[in-house]
């Protein structure tokens, strides 16, 4: 690919693309995606000729531990010009909709009359691998609709994957698809040599302002190897004696490694010089917006400088337990609602199913282009459809763009479609926040094809990613502050269908540790740790081995990872030594022996039925759960050994 | 969706689908397959109606607990007519794929002239929300490119989903893109009153033979009710009044509830006969081809039997520790090879990466319509292009046909994209078995987004699914053969891209039991229990302590499933209370703690380097293996006190 797509890398770079100076992240440059990032060789090449602090001795470090030149581009870490982590395929196209989402969004917002701070585009790169990927089919019919004009996509239409010729597999007519998706598609016949073909195609997309553009442009892969345009030179180096013979093809010695002619670098010299240039007039409008339009002009600088707005978090809603029992997904919509007023960089949107994940608040204006007459781009609620991995890789765009807090809604159990795009916004050290609302068999009647009851654990096992699971109002708020103000952390906030009380002792301070104590007693026997909506259920146990009197601690551990970043002091003081853990949750019980002794759950899947029928199945009631505490305590008296706390045992070989 | 798809459904039961007699398991069957899976009640209405085992009592019990007629249409349970699990969005359209390649598969090869044992035909119902999913372009786009003439599909064009029009997010234009995917598209405008109209679309669809068939079916959402046409009976039960209109509107009695009038049962009564009568002709068919092809007819007795080939688990491969060191994909090529040609049902198959993966055997023909002179419908190898998702719902198409074995290929990361359908092969029962190469960060320099370290945890949290990871070629073996005999369970084999060695003690038995003991030792002071990979690691870290005279214990653990579903007795003595015992595993430690008391691992992504560089990174090497031993050893030397192993202690609450 970094040879078959280098005519085209080229004429876009020297000629089209708007660069910032040195890799500066000028908030109007250009973005680049390379979906196709097994290709990363030739952006990393591209970054080092506009003069991005990418060395020749790091290009010599590709694919090296450490290196600046890993083996896929990752963003969120020290490679320029990485908007995005691309690699698994699919990823990159959707997430360069999402850049070009958060730029129509921004000129919607920002623009004025003679101030057109906001007009860059967003390119991207894609293979036959993207688009036989069905994430990307969801990101580009989703683009379409929105009539993304600012995006121009290029599909290396080389006929080869992995697999050998694309015969094998994928024969459907991409134009057509594309076309049916809305989109202004183009054809270049011969990617290899016609420059001024290539040079047409671009600039018309420039001018198509209205729709998306897709450029499909033949080339040959591997062009000017000896085996040129097979799948031998998909995946392998080329040989010595191959390498030496292109070189001398394209007029390079061959005796020279690691090489850029000098003409090359005085030519890419000249396109940094236009990037700055480009980047000084920004500089220069952005400094007379500041005389005319003094409040927008600091609130974009604000919004640019990644700075919260001053006492956001007031806006956080607070109960007390005399409130009435309401669903945790309900409680979102009011703490969403609060939010989407005090901070305007939040970015909204549902895949479908708005009504029941009640993740759009009542003045939203949804995301439109201004011709459906349903929205407009100023909008800040996006209507992704039934599209979960496309919204996940979506949001990792929005994000990447610099100007947004990119929130989602869906079913919990969908977030599965999603966890490609989750992993990588991980990975990518990105703030997207996902709201999962029908968070377990609590959600009853739907039965077990919609009852996640792995899925937190496979977020939890996710590395640098919040599963988030609150009990009640507090906590929901606790949730969203945590989330918002962890800048390099993706988080999931799973929520309830069904309504749960407002506990005594949440507060919105206590939660944000991750976990904390809802009831202390001394001399313990036991303690029960829950999460959402089992720290009643658990609370009611203790109430019970209460009544017979055994003394029972209650936890509530609404975050895995944000209580693992306490102390080890504080961590010891919620699950200290000596008595006993026992956990209660409505999933897998598999994970949970990090924190408990003992686990109460379920290890199958769940059931079709009223919600409290599916918890007296599975034996999630009070009752059942104080006879196991009394079950476990029995066990460890008659161990008759000090308990050590996991937490404890764990912090000896940290 | 049950009301505005009733009228087709009605043209398609009464007009032209083969069923069975009383849901008899047919292997000519016609299959129907809800893929709007949330209209359930339509399709436990039409199974009552055919006379299946669903009795009106069976209705009544609609979204009850343990009922036959659970919330969404639930595969490998006890409801009949449900050839596949669905309700999660595109995966049933996805399912119906795999169920029309199976089909061909049969027919090309057990026909024969004059015997035609299997023509029948795969009927999917889909809606909006179906096609915006990515996995259902994934699935069709692949359909086209295979001309699966045996499936048909209908599109309830109804313009509602739950969050309203779909003009807010999907505004595609769905016929282009299925003449795209070079499908056969049929538009019927009134599928609320036309039946004309629609008995001529499937008539015509039953012609097309050499492409899948699309029919675009506008219907008017909840028909007859007095909010017809909107969101609002999308997910709601209609209200009293509005039913009692309706049934007076339709001609029927109002006051009457879970009422069939006679004439509608006598009607179907008839169907029910005509059904019996093509089972019968088939049975008679099916007799004279035992006459003419009693070899044929034999073997397919055995598949539709369900029974292995006898001795088929002599083809597994044994190896001993002299043998060379192998990686385990390689180890899996060879095993897959043996099984190819002793399993005539192995139907396998890779998304793209066959070459990397290694699934393909040598002899292997491509499942491939004969005009692309690339194979042809008797093939068993199936190339999927870079469609994981509908790979994952392909295969349980395959499976739910029943006479398959499905097998696919992917890097494990990459089952990641598929999630929302491997947990329902569990959910359903399926025996599919997806072999998952580049297992971990071992795959060295594509880096962290290739390297999975979350996957394993993720899939062993799911019920019922065999998430396996072997160290060596008889442990391969052992997950060879523990897959194909587990009749109700899948399985994802995850195996090495680098060299691992064959290791003493293991054998096809031992580890066919998920756990097992690979150096016993008396009086051990530490027991290291690893999988995959880092088995030999683990063992040479038990050599360095025994340079030390400290006595380690090595355990090697490929299926935690089947482990646990050992005996206590067995497990106990695998990892027995007494000495501590610490895991080793290139992913994230959580889970690890069910079976040992202390872990070590990587919990942060992994490292884009060669592979013996990123393993040195996250210290998973002899040396730092054994200091944390001796540290674990000290530290419960210190404790005092008699250790219980994690089994002995989950076993007190079982």
């Amino acid at each position: 690919m970094p040879i078959g797509m280098a005519p085209i890398t080229q004429v876009l770079f020297s000629k089209f693309f708007k660069s910032s100076a040195k890799g500066h992240p000028w908030i109007n440059r250009d973005r680049f995606v390379l979906s196709n990032g097994h290709g990363c060789a030739l952006q990393y090449i591209i970054a080092h000729l506009l003069g991005y602090d990418l060395s020749m001795d790091d290009l010599k470090a590709f694919r090296q531990l450490d290196s600046k030149t890993p083996g896929h581009p990752e963003a969120g870490h020290h490679t320029p010009m990485v908007e995005c982590t691309t690699g698994p395929l699919g990823q990159g196209i959707s997430n360069a909709v999402g850049l070009a989402i958060a730029e129509a969004n921004a000129a919607a917002t920002f623009n004025k009359p003679g101030f057109e701070l906001f007009n860059n585009k967003t390119y991207a790169f894609l293979g036959d691998g993207c688009l036989q990927e069905g994430i990307s089919s969801e990101a580009c019919s989703l683009a379409g609709h929105l009539k993304l004009g600012n995006l121009i996509c290029i599909y290396d239409d080389n006929h080869i994957s992995i697999d050998g010729d694309t015969a094998c597999s994928f024969t459907e007519d991409v134009e057509q698809r594309y076309l049916a998706y809305d989109w202004h598609v183009i054809s270049v016949n011969d990617g290899d040599k016609d420059f001024e073909g290539m040079y047409k195609a671009l600039e018309e997309a420039q001018k198509v302002t209205d729709k998306p553009t897709l450029i499909r442009l033949k080339t040959t892969i591997g062009f000017g190897s000896l085996n040129q345009g097979g799948a031998a030179t998909h995946g392998a180096p080329l040989k010595a004696d191959d390498i030496a013979q292109l070189k001398k093809k394209f007029g390079l010695d061959p005796e020279q490694f690691f090489h850029v002619p000098q003409e090359v670098y005085d030519e890419y010299h000249k396109i940094q010089q236009r990037g700055a240039g480009y980047q000084k007039e920004w500089d220069s409008l952005f400094e007379q917006y500041k005389g005319k339009f003094p409040t927008e002009h600091a609130e974009l600088a604000r919004r640019i400088s990644g700075k919260l707005p001053d006492g956001w978090e007031k806006a956080l809603p607070v109960y007390s337990p005399s409130d009435s029992a309401v669903a945790t997904r309900k409680l979102s919509e009011t703490a969403l609602s609060k939010l989407a007023a005090a901070l305007p960089e939040l970015l909204g949107g549902s895949a479908d199913l708005t009504g029941s994940n009640l993740t759009r608040w009542s003045d939203a204006v949804d995301f439109q282009n201004p011709t459906s007459k349903l929205g407009d781009y100023s909008g800040r609620y996006i209507r992704y459809g039934v599209r979960e991995h496309a919204m996940g890789a979506i949001m990792n765009g929005l994000h990447a763009y610099g100007l947004h807090i990119p929130t989602s809604g869906t079913f919990l159990n969908f977030v599965s479609y999603a966890i490609g795009a989750v992993r990588l916004s991980a990975l990518s050290n990105f703030r997207v926040i996902w709201v999962a609302t029908h968070d377990s068999i609590g959600l009853g009647e739907d039965g077990p094809t919609h009852q996640p009851v792995e899925t937190g654990m496979a977020l939890r096992a996710i590395p640098n990613l919040n599963f988030m699971r609150p009990a009640d109002g507090n906590e929901v708020s606790a949730m969203y502050k945590v989330a918002i103000e962890a800048i390099k952390t993706p988080s999931v906030i799973a929520l309830s269908r069904q309504n749960l009380p407002q506990l005594e002792g949440s507060t919105i301070e206590k939660a944000s540790k991750g976990g904390y104590v809802l009831k202390e007693v001394q001399n313990a026997d036991i303690t029960l740790v829950a999460t959402g909506s089992e720290v009643a259920i658990a609370r009611d146990a203790a109430a019970e081995l209460e009544k017979k009197g055994i003394k029972a601690r209650l936890v509530s551990l609404p975050c895995f990872k944000v209580f693992d970043d306490q102390s080890l002091e504080y961590r010891k003081s919620v699950l200290p030594s000596g008595a006993p853990i026992l956990s209660v949750e409505a999933y897998t019980t598999l994970g949970w022996h990090k924190y408990a002794h003992v686990q109460h759950g379920l290890n199958t899947f769940g059931a079709s039925a009223p919600a409290p029928q599916v918890y007296k199945k599975f034996k999630l009631e009070p009752v059942p759960i104080a006879e196991k505490a009394e079950k476990v305590i029995d066990y460890y008296k008659k161990q008759g050994t000090p308990l050590v706390s996991p937490i404890e045992l764990a912090a000896a070989f940290e």
